[in-house]
């Protein structure tokens, strides 16, 4: 059996249903092999970078390692930044890239580049395989890291030679699974009895609640204590949950803020976030003051970075909000019927803008829809403003912040939970980066409704200079295209939006009955100020 | 003043006129510096990848080092397949990226992320500067290693505080001169001994030759040698040249193949080679079998690589070159009137194929036209068919090989010598990947040519897989698109090749004659067999 053929059997076996990546001379024999592997499905994209967002998002909506592949040289470092992103976002992605035969290492061959140490310090592990014996073995410890303990990426460089060498034949490994990182009872007591001691408190909550959303709520709803949550953490929690607070750092509400900034609450219960600048407002000193602190986090790095906690709680979320909720029964606590808090309910008004685009957009799309946000102005408007109707519906992703993420994350998403409408919200310069994937998402038929906010400018950096530096350069501003004519030629659906009231049920439906994706081009140039003015604060506080 | 601000200072006084990338929080800083700095252009693209891509090419065409800049996290690790390109090709690429303040540094701030390692080793310097004082200085010492030796890239990590540090009144150094090296001339006239001893020879002639094709002639014209180039130095060469035998390695030439095999040429002089895969058509051993070697490079590794080297020679290719012109006068050689080789001259058919739209294209296009060629089927055309008709006309980048990288390249060649008329010859999934680009063309008001080769599919992996495995996956293949249509809607001129008949002298002109870049399409999917046997038999050849 050749060496490669017998990692798509592993990966057959453990489960990987798709590559995505894009074929090259030096991955030749990997894709060989696929002919022979119905069960593997390639997604073939138009540029690896997206490939990579494509596969973070995978792994994260299936809860299961991806495989994202390049080939030696560009390919591979084109998947850099993605490797960079899934690290941030704990995300479990296996990177293969092809290399030049062993022999010819060093001698200039077509497309050669040593890989390796390049995504050292953005994987969790990454090798060169210098034997067609060790490349499974390799792949299976990857996979072992990757999955375990805090997830993340991790990469294997596989030379040509290597791939196509005869391993006999090899014995597959099944996956093992993830080690659960046990949370200490003890400290659970702890935790237990200091909450009801005090009987006021907020529970601040980042993505690390994901998949441990019920108890969450139960937990909340046990305490009767308000639910605040990090800008990567909103569409975790239902807007109508009586306790929601609303989201605290940027573009943040104002609910949120006077909660942490003014509230009397003596308790902050911290859910998986790592308390970084865009969840605490640029590190505001008001989060942990005169309170108790305890930190749940599957990631032990994560306690006393910024601030100091009284009582870190190192384990999986889920386990450690489990065992809480168990022992808060014991000590007689038990749901409530909780009061609703005090907040502004949104609304739209007539005035054609960005904020009552997303909220209008939000009447005519299914409940389900999963919103992959990207990066831009309108960002900020999201965070702020648009709904949570339903849980684990919205992708945020404001730590690492790559334009044109949105894209990948949303085919992903639609591969991973083929039955959930998708929608990507995106900008004209986000659409410019990777927007040609939508030709990705046509090819494999996936409907992804692409909402394009167009501006013509890079409406963040526009914002960002004209509050920081009241003037901004003409380079930020574009020739404006029209996206939906565009869409037209390459034979997708689309409308341009002109005006509010181009933006209605049958438009909506007519781009998302189709099998495929379509795009909502929103022509819009926006002069309000975004909801940003925390990160330009912050920007703007350096050389004072 | 503002430590940011005397880079700048520093940039201008250099003659650093253009800088090349995207703006965003990390560097706002540096784009505000810019509105008091009208000699500093920010050419602001699609995708950072691309503006590395530009820069090299910047750089490349000036012959000056040139500046490409990206935000902190995902704009930075765009620039890193740029890098790795730069660094293979030699060129002194200024890599400037943002970085969270020093203070936030491992606290998760917005798009945090430690550039440094990932850069090192595509680079031959990457540092993240830790005080404003040191910014400067550190930006003088990149530079200085950009430009010395072997040339190459240099990244420069620059958290926004310390952009923003006050350093008081800067002393803004000027730019020390790189110190050529000095071929040693003991070695050069043992060069001239052993050469005149030898009646035959060939010319060995890589991309190293760049600025010394004068000299390269001269010395080709007093030995009567034939003139063999590599791949990558195609178009340093003239066609009409009568010693010019073709094309060795990748996609080559029959007459430079039949010499190199089958010759009795006794000594080979490599001119700026570093002997690599494509070069010698996979390291075949025929290239240095029983004749004498001089290898000439100012790059000490390239020596004894692969290849034993009878006679190295270190220093400037054009030193070097002109040092042995010299000598041989002084043995009493001189410049002959030298008789043609014979080899098959290039004749288009009336077939509809890429070969033949590619002689025809030359027809019409002015002779100065310099060619970006993209990677793809069409390249193996472009090297085997295309004539040189005027020197240094063509960039070929089958090193490096990145995909899209033609358009970049075109877009820098275009800027640094706006008189030249640039085409770029590029495939559909190029333009997938990078096409984009042709809006920052637009923007900058960049006459040139696109020339995008549609056929559909992936064509080089497409036909290499048929060629290795005798079957192609259904992935390789795409959906077709109107690119002609697309560039329409774009307000960009275009025109679709449909047969050999739509391509004449006034297409061309209407294309070329305009404020701004232009598409031509030419939809073709040719089932030839692209002439890159060579590189099919290296991939083969392994696992065997």
């Amino acid at each position: 059996m050749k060496a490669i053929r017998s990692v798509l059997e592993y990966f057959k076996g453990i489960g990987v249903d798709k590559v995505f990546g894009i074929p090259a001379g030096s991955v030749n024999a990997f894709f060989n092999e696929l002919y022979e592997m119905p069960e593997i499905t390639p997604i073939v994209t138009k540029h690896e970078g997206a490939a990579a967002y494509m596969a973070a998002s995978y792994a994260k909506h299936t809860n299961q390692m991806s495989v994202c592949i390049g080939s030696s040289g560009p390919g591979g470092t084109n998947l850099v930044t993605g490797a960079a992103n899934a690290m941030r976002e704990h995300l479990p992605v296996l990177f293969l890239t092809g290399a030049v035969p062993i022999n010819t290492m060093g001698l200039n061959a077509s497309q050669e580049l040593d890989a390796t140490p390049i995504f050292q310090s953005v994987t969790k592990y990454s090798v060169t395989v210098t034997d067609a014996k060790d490349l499974l073995n390799e792949i299976v410890k990857a996979t072992e890291i990757a999955i375990s303990g805090v997830p993340g990426p991790v990469h294997v460089a596989m030379p040509i030679d290597i791939q196509m060498g005869d391993v006999g034949s090899s014995f597959i490994p099944v996956l093992s699974s993830r080690k659960e990182i046990i949370p200490d009872l003890g400290t659970i007591k702890r935790v237990a009895e200091e909450i009801t001691n005090r009987e006021t408190g907020y529970i601040f909550v980042g993505q690390g609640v994901r998949n441990s959303e019920e108890q969450l709520i139960e937990l909340a709803e046990m305490l009767e204590w308000p639910i605040i949550v990090t800008p990567q953490a909103k569409g975790f929690i239902r807007n109508d949950h009586p306790l929601l607070a609303g989201v605290f750092g940027f573009a943040g509400n104002d609910g949120a803020s006077t909660l942490i900034n003014d509230g009397d609450g003596q308790t902050l219960l911290i859910v998986g976030s790592s308390l970084g600048e865009t969840a605490t407002s640029n590190y505001n000193v008001n989060m942990t003051k005169n309170r108790f602190t305890v930190q749940m986090d599957f990631d032990a790095t994560v306690f006393n970075r910024k601030y100091q906690i009284d009582l870190p709680v190192l384990g999986e979320i889920q386990l450690s909000l489990g065992y809480l909720i168990e022992e808060l029964k014991s000590l007689g606590l038990s749901r409530k019927k909780v009061k609703r808090i005090e907040k502004n309910e949104e609304v739209s008004t007539e005035e054609y803008s960005t904020k009552n685009v997303l909220l209008k957009l939000q009447e005519f799309v299914p409940s389900s829809t999963r919103y992959s946000i990207d990066i831009g102005e309108f960002m900020a408007y999201v965070i702020h403003h648009m709904k949570v109707i339903e849980s684990n519906t919205f992708d945020i992703n404001v730590h690492f912040g790559a334009m044109g993420s949105g894209i990948g994350y949303a085919i992903g998403s639609k591969l991973a939970e083929p039955e959930r409408p998708a929608v990507v919200i995106t900008g004209d310069g986000c659409f410019f980066m990777h927007g040609m994937e939508i030709l990705t998402a046509k090819e494999y038929k996936l409907p992804i409704l692409f909402v394009v906010m167009n501006n013509a400018r890079l409406g963040m950096v526009y914002h960002g200079h004209a509050l920081q530096y009241h003037r901004t350069h003409s380079s930020f501003e574009q020739e404006p295209i029209n996206i939906s004519a565009m869409a037209a030629v390459m034979n997708i659906p689309s409308f341009r939006v002109d005006k509010m009231e181009d933006l209605n049920q049958e438009v909506i439906n007519n781009l998302m009955n189709v099998n495929g994706p379509a795009i909502l081009e929103v022509a819009l140039v926006d002069n309000n100020v975004p909801p940003m003015g925390d990160r330009v604060k912050f920007l703007s506080s350096f050389g004072k």
